[in-house]
């Protein structure tokens, strides 16, 4: 789950995720937007107990599910399974994915998509950006006598105002230069990362997959997956800060896949359940 | 899980299943029988993944499934969402629940079911019993001259055996008197306990839901559940030996309800995931 002021993003609903949303003690508050990278049944399937659930006891009134057609096809047809005619109303806001760019945007973020190449069509990357801001020179502030309170949230939102005196203020006044935003690039199930270079560039964290290890590069391309390796080499071509690996084939030791990732890229996190992350703008 | 002799069965499969059976060591081998106490969501989703997960990793040619109608109903319902037509085959059977009676048997045990009031019709509870059996005695066969071999088995098996000598041994000669199996007695959700009492009668092991506390006992009314001591209560009246109690609400610590249950029925246990018991015969 991506966190971010009042917003809470769930990536992707694998089988159990109710459960484990419980367990890690962030629960189901808030929940209401939910992002699909693809629609592999071990992306989409926790959705019907997560939803059946919200459904039936939980107190959110609406859903909204963003992904690929097909993606959000598989979830109706889910949704048809465990919402039962007879269940209390909930609403399901479905938002097909189509082209690259911004999806959802606020004063201070943005969430933009890029397609990703595996198995089947439509599979998306999320990337979540902080916009630049200009830091408010408290100083600068106080020596033109700008008074603390409403005048200073005009000025930062680029307004000029004008003081008791009579003196106008603008806001190149008291602002200092652009500063860029934290930028979170995720990408899920992913066959190839040639593409995905220039959307994860300069990324503060990447989470991206890691199913196989380079011994298992043949099974990796047959299903389109990656290795430990390839997403290492794409963290280090991009310019990304830190790597966070995902989705690890139960086949392997965890201790394997960080090792690979790191001969190439030292600055390799693999995620487990519960873990829990800062994202800040690395310079 | 129920394990006996060679069988596997699985009673019930909510979301998550397929996670604890791997975290739980005992894994997917042989396990081609699934048990549905009833049609609800909480007690049927994991199959999705499961059974996807068998279709297309796993060694395992057909699945027997065992329920209600409703229940399979909606089982196949979800295996239309998560089994698609490019899948390899995964033969399923459905073995629609009808009557009161045996449903399997070998030479050693039988498995029956009977109704159980709950929300929604065509709810099953299951009783494991091993037949009764006639021990060998040894010492008479020996007396006798009864070769060890083929020919005592025979005797086991109720047929007379003519010796070497040309004398004839009966069963009754080498057998004592008959011993009573063990019997457990599986209930899932459930909303009354009266008629229950003469399907769990002298049970080894009775498991049974015990969603809420006394205190609790208008909610269980209306969701059609029991309270611990409506659970223990039918384990004192139907003379079972141990009583293990499941599906408690996430309300509830698990000491209140064994707390409860406990004051009436001593011998009571909360069983958690994970969790191991073996069932034998008590006196």
């Amino acid at each position: 789950m991506v966190l971010y002021k009042e917003y809470r993003f769930l990536i992707d609903c694998g089988e159990g995720t109710q459960r484990q949303l419980l367990k890690s003690g962030l629960g189901f508050r808030r929940l209401d937007k939910i992002l699909l990278t693809h629609g592999h049944l071990d992306h989409i399937l926790g959705l019907g107990g997560l939803i059946s659930t919200f459904a039936r006891w939980e107190a959110i009134p609406s859903i909204e599910l963003y992904g690929g057609a097909w993606a959000l096809e598989r979830v109706r047809a889910l949704m048809a399974v465990v919402l039962g005619p007879g269940d209390p109303p909930l609403e399901i806001r479905y938002f097909p994915l189509e082209k690259e760019g911004v999806i959802l945007e606020d004063d201070t973020f943005q969430l933009s998509i890029f397609p990703v190449s595996h198995r089947g069509p439509d599979c998306w990357g999320y990337n979540f950006c902080e916009k630049e801001r200009r830091p408010f020179l408290v100083d600068k502030a106080e020596a033109l006598g700008v008074p603390a309170g409403p005048c200073r949230r005009e000025l930062v939102q680029g307004k000029s105002i004008r003081l008791d005196t009579g003196q106008v203020v603008h806001p190149d006044q008291v602002l200092g230069p652009p500063q860029p935003g934290s930028k979170l690039s995720f990408v899920g199930d992913a066959g190839r990362t040639d593409n995905l270079i220039e959307h994860v560039a300069g990324a503060d964290a990447l989470v991206i997959e890691a199913t196989y290890l380079a011994e298992g590069a043949d099974l990796a391309r047959e299903f389109g997956h990656l290795t430990a390796a390839q997403a290492a080499d794409l963290a280090l071509r991009a310019g990304v800060k830190t790597l966070y690996l995902t989705h690890i084939s139960r086949r392997y030791r965890e201790k394997d896949i960080l090792q690979e990732a790191q001969s190439v890229f030292p600055n390799t996190v693999v995620a487990r359940d519960f873990d829990s992350f800062r994202v800040t703008r690395q310079v």
